[in-house]
């Protein structure tokens, strides 16, 4: 029997999110996430979570009809309508605000590799139920049976401003005793064996002593810090050098990768970076200038997809690099493709970042996903082994229909509790 | 139900080979490859094709312990085991005499990608009869229903010394006349719609004369000419003005990458190669010297199977660069996987290289494959779309237990009918 796709929907969703600060501002008290379903005539759904912004929801109306008459399996058929449908012409230098550096995902030169993306992890949901497969198979089989996560800490302030709704269980962070505690608290409950402080935000004196007041509080605990690009080169050494022997890799500290070449020339812990390696194009041109980015964070929902990635990965062993992964705000379809993916790419050697313990909601059926010491499962069901719960879907989506914002602005945000702030990188 | 690996057999088999001349001497009268059978516990079978040689039978046989109880699925495991009991160790160094330049596939630094293509095929053709879906789907969909091939045309004698068999039907081919009606009967039979030249075997000005008479004969073919390294710059270069207008690629002139690289300098004509680019990392010190080779001549035996020349293709794109392939002498269930390769990946668009149209003989059920307007159509049935022939596969292995040969040995050969030849390179 041959199943072919007959229909897609798209169903864009919010859900809380922490007051979370970062270089460009701070996190409004709803996240925006987009849930597709591919369905078949044969009544099979595939799913997937991608970005939920106003013009992403616009994108994958108008790529959409690409999947009509596909068989599950034509992922390659399905990238070249995508190109076709979704001009890229000129989009090189449209910005969305500011908040490109810190978001990728936001980029509308990415719309093609979103798109892709989107639709490749449900189609590949899809030929998990055809062939009886969890998606890692389909991917070349699982090479761990589990995918270790980092915890992801953030300065943050207690709540919301107006109080939209009741704060969240982490309460304040800005002092290092808060973000040790924030720390324990992530741990305690999910036993993540790294962290990754969020910086860029303080005065970098105080994100330092946050980062030696960790280290001092887990020995042998691999540290990373990601000031996203709001330092100058300056900046970014001299913090390099009160925190020797501290940090497993140092991301994206000063902007541009001309700027990361500078750090990477006087500094000897490995860059990462999720802002100056974001496509292939920029993979050929960090290596032009000789590798001074060692490790990439991808993130396959701007990267092409989990196909794409894989490929990404034999790019980064070709010239040997490192690989690991980057995260926005996201649910636990966004978790599971990244869990089936690492699992399959034996690269993917660090532990991935994820936003998920900030999220107290979710939309997969039995509810919120578990970590066990750190590390997500890979399920063994067939395609992702997760299925959308209708009710969460509805809620979700009612969320969004109620909580009047189309586009993430973190720096308009700010602006709300900071009339002065204006998000201009690098600000230290 | 879980399908399980629980046997592999290797049969070495040996066919009829015409006396085609090389850089490196003479083909023997008969040609060695390998028939691999991968079987599950639930008694369905994958197949391939390989390399023949006496130390590919015995890395083989080394390797294959790692399937054992692997799932048709598990292709990243089978990777890692068999980098592991294939130990690659100081093989860097060690050349199977001089006929590594002609033929990658023989060098022993290759044995781990050579058995994980090996393994990776058959496992692939498992795979697709448990998910009902040709190899082309499983590599992300066809991009095009049929694979373009070139024809490929030897400098040769009528017939090999001592006579062993009949002789071949294409007759001595050493002047321009021969050799334009060589390509005449290729296109006659076969419809190729493009021409390669093996040279580098006559003084350069008759080959490049040759290249001159098939311009003339057959105006508007694309051309190519591969003197494998054996022409010195100058050479290349002299030749390369001669041919001004007539070469659609130049494979392979000149030795090593240095050598390459100076003709790349003084030449407009894109460089092709599959001896200065074999390896991942060949690739990246073809991208560190600027890329003077611009387009990598793939070939899936000696790449590390399908999926990993899926990932070389990424390469070549995002270094600008183009893909096409090479073939040794091979049956028809390597032309059967090229086929599905060539097939999901876009930037294939040269048409390949195959030796297949001077074979005679083959394995699969059905007998010979035919091209159509120079193109083989991809299969849709389930896997590779071919099986053995039992009694194909009993007559080949035949021919090995009586040919008498066991390694190739094109220079050896060559001595049999010229003492005083050494095969030493560059020649001219």
């Amino acid at each position: 029997m041959r199943h072919t796709i007959r229909h897609v929907r798209v169903t864009p969703i919010a859900f809380r999110d922490p007051p979370l600060l970062n270089a460009a501002g701070i996190h409004e008290p709803w996240a925006l996430r987009s849930i597709i379903e591919v369905e078949t005539d044969s009544a099979l759904i595939g799913i997937n979570e991608t970005y939920g912004e106003q013009a992403m929801l616009e994108v994958l109306a108008k790529a959409a009809p690409a999947l009509q008459g596909l068989s599950p399996w034509d992922l390659n058929a399905m990238e070249a309508r995508v190109k076709a449908l979704v001009q890229p012409a000129g989009a090189r230098s449209e910005f969305l605000g500011e908040q490109i550096s810190l978001a990728p995902g936001t980029h509308v030169s990415k719309n093609v590799a979103k798109v892709i993306s989107a639709f490749e992890v449900a189609m590949l949901d899809l030929q998990g139920q055809l062939a009886n497969a969890p998606v890692v198979d389909l991917l070349g089989g699982a090479v761990r049976t589990s995918v270790p996560f980092s915890g992801y800490l953030f300065f943050k302030y207690a709540e919301h401003i107006g109080s939209p709704y009741r704060p969240d269980p982490f309460g304040e962070g800005l002092s290092p005793e808060q973000l040790v505690a924030q720390a324990r608290h992530m741990m305690d409950h999910h036993g993540f064996k790294s962290l990754k402080l969020k910086a860029g935000v303080l005065p970098p004196e105080q994100e330092v002593a946050t980062m030696l007041a960790l280290a001092q509080a887990f020995p042998g605990t691999p540290l990373r810090i990601d000031p996203n690009a709001n330092w100058s080169v300056a900046t970014s050494l001299k913090a390099a050098e009160q925190l020797q022997g501290v940090l497993e890799y140092y991301e994206d500290p000063a902007p541009g990768l001309e700027g990361m070449a500078e750090v990477a020339r006087a500094c000897d812990v490995p860059l990462a970076t999720n802002m100056v390696v974001t496509d292939f194009k920029e993979f050929a041109q960090n290596v032009q200038k000789g590798c001074p980015v060692r490790i990439v964070l991808s993130d396959h929902h701007y990267w092409g997809g989990l196909r794409a990635t894989q490929q990404l990965s034999r790019l980064c062993q070709t010239f040997e690099m490192g690989l690991s992964m980057h995260s926005n705000s996201h649910l636990g379809i966004s978790l599971i493709a990244m869990t089936h993916l690492a699992a399959s790419v034996p690269l993917l050697s660090y532990a991935c970042d994820t936003h998920y313990p900030w999220q107290d909601d979710d939309i997969v059926q039995g509810g919120r996903l578990h970590f066990e010491d750190g590390s997500l499962r890979v399920p063994r069901g067939p395609g992702l082994g997760v299925r959308i719960d209708p009710e969460a879907l509805l809620r979700l989506h009612d969320n969004w229909l109620h909580c009047g914002i189309r586009n993430r602005d973190d720096l308009g945000q700010m602006r709300k509790y900071d009339a002065t702030f204006t998000g201009k990188q690098p600000r230290y």
